[in-house]
């Protein structure tokens, strides 16, 4: 079964540039580092329609996992629920479990004197509405649950915009979730900083590693100033275990750095993660 | 017609979650201030298919523009042409201008002694090689020029993903091309400090000062820590010429402070652009 995921990022805050997308940065690295694979990252306005149209066309490309971040509190353009349920064919109802999830939340609101009174409008109750079939997962930092629905060959996963909310609820619920997908699965890193050598000149030299290094894989990052060629050499591989892993990164390494030198380019190890 | 962009960044670097999407904030924010309307941002890894897939869904979702981030270098992952081409079902041929163009760059570096020689080997010349019908746009700071492809009822631009070369073929060569399209058409936003008061507890008023404006959106983010409740609101709107916009954010900024301070908040304004 594929292990690849899309991520949706739902907020026209993201879409007019004022809000830079960490969360999507932060989601991606989380789950490659899990052994999964990141097919893409979409960023949504938070309408109803358009929620559900990228669902949809996300569940056509056969990923094992969807993310949608954002569009989960009491605002009227929070919609990522609706959307999802439009995309499902189902409907949004109340969930016993999430009302009382929110409403314990409120209660503890209270009890630390941050609210003096917590009526259960609407506006709160719309935040237990879930699709039906979804279970929701404990937020251990703010009050909308984030949610869960298993479909047919896939899971949908709703998290909350506000970044500490999302990590609490990634960390406690999915993290355990993907590794018993990805199994002993590891993805590994490493970063080589080149000097005195331009991007066309070590182009060659990365097909030839990769071609000798089928898994491994190289990406070259330009980093100079005007007159100083400087590039990031990015090397990475997904293993079925660490220590594969990094004894094919160190293969090619080696390889590349030699390769580079001989060319009088300088080669520096950056990073080993 | 419409004024819709999708921003398509390519790179698995931004997948894997090593490099954060500054690239696609940037235009956004841009595209927007310059009256256009950011519909997704969507990133995808660096493979042809990919790529090409994207190009079509965009298009095929009416967009007026479709700009690609990423892949012009001379590097074996340097796609983005080939996956134009082939969304485009044409070919890639070199285009004599544009190998001009990086023909000139290589004599200015050796000139400026930044290389000894320079052959134009397949990897330089990669650089020059175009989908047929495109045309090559001034790269004023690196080596690999822009791309614009002008097709029925859209254009495809193709940046490269180095910001400072993306910024600078961005700002000389699409610029004047959106404000043609946008005319007089400005954005306008502004915040709100919103503090004293929680998200569930706002999210009514927005609806009432929505539901009395229906040109400004107005969207709130919660800042707060864990014992404070604290709220940034965001105020937009694109109208038809500058005075417009002012005077309706000023009627909504307005409306909805007085609303807060009656709710026992309190209300600081941020930020005026």
């Amino acid at each position: 079964m594929t292990k690849s995921i899309e991520i949706i990022c739902v907020g026209t805050e993201l879409l007019i540039g004022k809000t830079l997308n960490t969360n999507g940065q932060w989601l991606a690295k989380r789950a490659t580092a899990l052994g999964l694979k990141v097919s893409r990252i979409i960023t949504v306005m938070d309408e109803t329609n358009e929620t559900a149209l990228t669902i949809k066309e996300a569940l056509k490309r056969k990923n094992r996992f969807i993310i949608t971040v954002g569009g989960l509190g009491p605002t009227f353009d929070d919609k990522t629920l609706e959307g999802i349920a439009s995309a499902l064919g189902c409907k949004l109802e109340v969930h016993e479990r999430a009302l009382k999830m929110v409403k314990e939340k409120y209660y503890k609101y209270i009890k630390e004197g941050r609210m003096e009174k917590a009526e259960l409008t609407s506006y709160r109750i719309k935040m237990a509405k879930l699709p039906e079939g979804a279970e929701p997962l404990v937020n251990p930092v703010g009050t909308a649950p984030g949610v869960m629905i298993k479909i047919e060959n896939a899971t949908l996963i709703a998290l909350p915009g506000v970044p500490s909310e999302m990590k609490a609820i990634f960390e406690d619920s999915i993290v355990p979730l993907f590794k018993q997908v990805a199994g002993n699965v590891t993805f590994f890193e490493t970063s080589l900083d080149i000097t005195g050598i331009g991007e066309s000149a070590v182009a060659p030299l990365i097909d030839q590693v990769m071609y000798n290094n089928p898994y491994i894989y190289l990406k070259s990052h330009p980093k100079g100033a005007e007159r100083v060629p400087r590039i990031e050499l990015h090397l990475s591989t997904t293993a079925e275990d660490s220590k594969a892993a990094k004894n094919r990164i160190s293969k090619a390494l080696i390889q590349i750095s030699e390769l580079i030198q001989v060319k009088g380019g300088k080669v520096r190890l950056l990073k080993t993660k």
